[in-house]
């Protein structure tokens, strides 16, 4: 009699939940008073093993995947089954994280600290780049990226329903594959947003090397080291990027699309993945 | 004989300079290769009196200023005259910051942060909330923003010339006073942007209490809490508020208008001071 094959153990998470707008009256140029919806942002205090790690401002989406994804991307857990549960309480506006075996070095990785360009998350900036190997070479798929799908992420994401539609002053990320969005998350900031995709895919076992990645937000140096960690090797971005992020997308063999938009982009590096549109 | 009143010494600052923006060659989403010029983006590390701080991702318009912004708005140093000097060397990305009489606690200082919703920055917000008292109430001036006032600044501020307009990818922080820009910043990390206006400010003496901050960023918890820091008593963002930007703002008596685009924009909080639009 053979086992069968067990997948690692999840840890167990809380649904906490928290409305992620509030209407408010403001005034306009006029001096009349308008109705509008505001985007929540509020505080959420990771404590790892009852030790305070840090305070994140958030929309409040999905606070458990949010601090399980901060943990892997700041490569204080390797695994989500390094994690027993995750607990929120939005009343004392907390995340408490028990490990199966102790984060070792909590301590040590916290007294140093990168605070970067992004929306929040400071990070270990040196210690990423050593981490994060290159993607497999852009060349060995050609033209896997085709122009009719890009345009067709593109309007999906314009036409998916959200916060940022309502109520603006959000960004947003949504991991893709085949042709289909398999989650989105918004956040104030723009780093917790993918913190909170990486928690997705650890949790539901996603792999993200066959996957696309798409944020709202600038490409920056962060945003690409997030995603090569995820093994994600396309990012889309309706902004643009800069010097660093495109330095780090060569050399990480990412395909960086940025000012996407309608029918339009640029390719910042990677571009073999890409197959053009056709005349 | 008297002596002349004398103003506080100020710190001896180095003026290390870099390229803001690289050019670089992307392809088109039809396959055509395009000059375009990139956003800086490059790593500053804060040594305070030889100890690590902090490394911030910047553009990297005025480093001495956003390391002198950042003590100040980080509550490390009090004034200005507490800090001997300000060396940047961008050979080994590093600002070594002297102080007079030390630090004090800065190890506990560090062991307790917030990343906050922002670019960048960890704070301890629960410490700002309580250091940053109220602005004078909003009654007590009247009427004192003008509309004809604010479309100044709208138009004056998409005229005028900025690294975003060329490269994009950056945030522009500008302070006013009296119909007048007194600086304008830019920076991959909008909260740097803000950090090196309050450097700016430290250094030339300009008390906020009757100056506005434009800002391109959105209007997050930290954005408000900084302006009030500066003692700056409107904000005005092309982007909108969060609601804990607005709650604070509220709070704070600070007047906040945000969505500002030509002539139109939102007041989110502090509407006493506003004169609006004659019919």
């Amino acid at each position: 009699m053979t086992e069968p094959a067990l997948r690692p153990r999840l840890p167990r998470l809380t649904t906490a939940r928290a409305p992620l707008t509030r209407a408010a009256l403001v005034f306009a140029q006029d001096g009349s008073q308008r109705p509008i919806q505001l985007a929540a942002e509020r505080a959420l205090t990771l404590y790892v093993d009852n030790q305070e790690l840090v305070t994140l401002m958030t929309l409040g989406q999905e606070p458990e995947l949010l601090a399980l994804g901060y943990l892997l991307n700041q490569a204080l857990v390797q695994g989500a089954e390094e994690v027993e549960s995750i607990t929120v309480d939005w009343d004392v506006a907390a995340a408490a994280v028990r490990t199966v075996h102790g984060v070792s070095g909590l301590a040590e990785r916290l007294a140093r600290r990168t605070v970067t360009t992004g929306c929040g998350q400071g990070t270990v900036f040196g210690d990423w780049l050593q981490r994060v190997p290159p993607l497999p070479a852009a060349g060995t798929a050609p033209g896997s990226v085709e122009h009719s799908a890009l345009v067709h992420l593109l309007e999906a994401m314009r036409a998916h329903p959200s916060v940022h539609r309502e109520a603006g002053s959000v960004h947003g990320t949504a991991l893709w594959r085949g042709g289909r969005m398999l989650v989105h998350v918004e956040d104030v900031g723009r780093h917790n947003a993918v913190d909170t995709v990486a928690g997705w895919m650890a949790m539901e076992h996603v792999d993200g090397a066959d996957c696309w990645l798409y944020t709202t937000g600038r490409l920056t140096s962060e945003m690409v080291l997030k995603a090569a960690h995820l093994r994600v090797p396309v990012v889309v971005s309706r902004n643009g990027a800069t010097a660093m992020g495109q330095e780090l997308a060569e050399r990480l063999e990412l395909t960086l699309i940025g000012r996407a938009s309608g029918q339009r982009y640029l390719c910042y590096s990677g571009a073999a993945r890409l197959r053009p549109a056709a005349d």
